[in-house]
């Protein structure tokens, strides 16, 4: 008999042992790992985090919510706070399979259960590894449909990675984990149409939330529909908008995660995917081309379809609209040589230098980069920049930097950690949090971990 | 210009004075409000309400949950506990617009924020009049595709009648109220997948839970897409599985309440809906002739497919099977006189004088019933008496006892009440309870009302 892809997930995560996960996967995760705990301090300071920290109530319970004033909370609230977090700043990673940002689900998620476990840093990162390829397993069976529709998968299918990574922390048995997750069905929820607002990062925690508290409902004996994913009344006909035909998709297993050969998406920049290959080329431009501002009369960005349906802001009134302005960004590249969190502040966005180099510079929607084809998932982006002496420069990207065919180097990762952590914390508290996140697997209580980072932040 | 579906709702209702509330409407609301109240006693003791209460904490809110032994909660977990209990028996009421169960999530809900607010019982009535006119207001948008394609509209669709009751209850101008609301839009969920399992009633206080989550964070500052509701990549879409045609719905009004001129139906016996005509039939049969159990050959029990499609159950083998086993129900009601409560107990359901009576009973499909067309929100069904001599006895019943068209009368809401609210307390202590909520509309602070009763319940 067939499995179901309930049995198929359940099964290969009750079975895991961190001591079976191939070194590669262990390498390619600890990055992502670092780097959405990162995203998290970035967007600790939010205002949307303040608002869902301010409904949560102190705890007796183990587990910290990370703010300026770290204070004891429930966990699933820990987790969601967290989450907001994570995702607020738009710094974090993303999953093509997903079509959305597993880690500021998962490593929240992880955490959270982790603390009240007392896990070791071992059982965290394999926690955060099941999360992320849970819910890229889950994808491959629904999207591009789901995403399609109207569904932020962040949210609604992250809620199963965060699932399954709790289950496995809080040891539950196959039909509990099934249980959990059929729950969790339940509870999948997060809409596209609430882009470009506040309630979007709050999707990521919500997803962390609602995880825990799914889990901790089968835990204690709520029993759910286990064939919830190919009943067909059940999780697929509602959120992929039909009856999906049956894929032909491998079992899950170490051969198809998502950190087999790769690590995910990274984001160099904290701004909206859809503006990094024309950063990656104008920043190209700037080092290969004595440019000089008084010379350039045109900067032209040429984009496919899709980040232009997503990168809509034309001026920026507010720093958040400047993560989805494409003359904002380049103008921020190619004056500065990055894109870096400080310029999305209220000062920043009033520089004049760089309101002269947005007048300068027009996006334009250009069939021809994916060969008159609309191709979903890529970012591809030419920046053409002419001078008024009539010459012009212009460079291609086809993968920006972070992507898995052009990933980050260690290096870049742990600058941005700095940076991230530079926000809540001062330098030295950061080095010391990114040598004690690098070492993960080597701390027996991760409880340990949040301590002294709470500390850190006080 | 037009106005939007957000728009139509929170200026409705934040309009509203109870003052203004036509008569009829508060006339028809009050006893379904008494009998959902009467419900969640009812489920008070249930193994999910159980569950559920055991991941509450212990809270200085001012909220309880109407637990055999009650304690203080927060108030998101008191309407989340409270809702469980109110469908756990699936005795509670039906909207035919919604598709599903209002008062189980504005009950539970309307009290718990009520008594947060030190509401009066006027407002309280309000609120929930509000709440349940909201949510049919979106299912006239929405239905049937929505519940259709595997949506249980209690929760998903619940949840926004809940959010506006509680936006009214906390006081949020109408710009909180939308964005309230469109944080409910990213918090909608429930599938039908999960029917016949301990996550049906959890849906609804899974909606009525997260509803308050909604309001307060609205409250609090978050903001959200005020146009979820009409937005090409908002609601609808993704919960109605296509783009939903413009529907021509009057604007939302007292003309168009679901109370403007009758009651919602009331389920005079605890057991599926599709069960209830064949037992208004046998009740019938038993009263007009002198049936004698040894002169039954056969009872053949006429249904339309819908009814069949939800009454699955052959057997009993757990007393919650009964209430969607058709044999079994009608078996009761011709031995007993009556379908109640306490028919689905271990106990009753190895009665071998029942299980006789099962033996002779079959359930049929027939088409003829509703003239050949499958006639979906109808339960037509027609119970034939075969008798050892060959003579035959019938009647067909349209319209069960508890809908619009034949509704229960006081007296039989009232002896409902009672026989619910004794399942958690004395009949002198139901007797109060219900007189207390008669009166509802002179009680000056409810928080009165929920102390009463659980001391009533100790």
């Amino acid at each position: 008999m067939n499995k179901t892809l309930m049995e198929k997930i359940a099964n290969f995560v009750a079975g895991i042992k961190f001591d079976d996960i191939p070194t590669a996967i262990l390498e390619n995760a600890l990055p992502c790992f670092i780097d959405g705990f990162g995203c998290m301090l970035a967007g600790a300071l939010s205002p949307v985090t303040a608002i869902r920290a301010s409904l949560a109530s102190k705890s007796d319970r183990e587990a910290h919510a990370f703010l300026p004033n770290p204070f004891m909370t429930d966990v699933p609230s820990a987790a969601c706070i967290n989450g907001i977090s994570a995702h607020y700043e738009d710094f974090d990673d993303v999953s093509i399979v997903l079509r959305g940002h597993p880690s500021a689900v998962m490593v929240p998620t992880c955490l959270a259960v982790g603390e009240e476990q007392k896990s070791s840093g071992k059982k965290l990162l394999t926690a955060y590894i099941i999360g992320v390829d849970v819910a890229d397993y889950i994808a491959k069976h629904i999207n591009p449909e789901h995403y399609s529709i109207g569904w932020h998968s962040t949210s609604t299918l992250g809620i199963f990675g965060a699932t399954a990574a709790a289950s496995y922390l809080m040891g539950l048995t196959v039909p509990q984990m099934a249980n959990a997750l059929s729950i969790a069905a339940s509870m999948s929820s997060g809409l596209k149409g609430n882009f470009g607002t506040m309630t979007k990062p709050y999707h990521a925690g919500l997803a962390a939330e609602q995880s825990i508290i799914a889990t901790y409902l089968a835990a204690a004996g709520m029993e759910a529909n286990t064939n919830i994913f190919d009943d067909p009344a059940g999780y697929r006909r509602a959120y992929a908008g039909e009856d999906m035909e049956k894929r032909d998709i491998p079992d899950l297993s170490w051969e198809t995660s998502a950190f087999a050969s790769s690590m995910l998406s990274l984001k160099p920049y904290p701004s909206c995917r859809g503006t990094h290959t024309a950063i990656d080329a104008t920043l190209f431009l700037r080092e290969t081309y004595d440019l000089k501002l008084e010379d350039i009369k045109k900067i032209n960005v040429y984009v496919q379809p899709i980040a232009a349906d997503i990168v809509t802001y034309e001026r920026v009134e507010r720093p958040s609209q400047g993560k989805f302005c494409m003359s904002y960004c380049v103008a921020a590249a190619l004056l500065d040589g990055t894109v870096n969190l400080d310029h999305f502040s209220e000062a920043q966005i009033q520089r004049k230098d760089l309101r002269a180099v947005m007048d300068k510079t027009e996006m334009i929607v250009d069939l021809a980069l994916s060969n008159g084809e609309y191709t979903d998932g890529t970012w591809k982006a030419r920046v053409e920049i002419v001078l008024i002496d009539g010459r012009k420069h212009e460079k291609i990207i086809v993968d920006a930097k972070g992507e898995p065919s052009n990933p980050m180097s260690t290096k870049e990762i742990e600058q941005k950690f700095l940076q991230n952590a530079n926000r809540v914390m001062d330098q030295s508290s950061a080095n010391e949090t990114l040598i004690t996140l690098k070492n993960l697997t080597s701390i027996r209580n991760i409880m340990t971990l949040s301590t002294d980072i709470a500390q850190a932040m006080n």
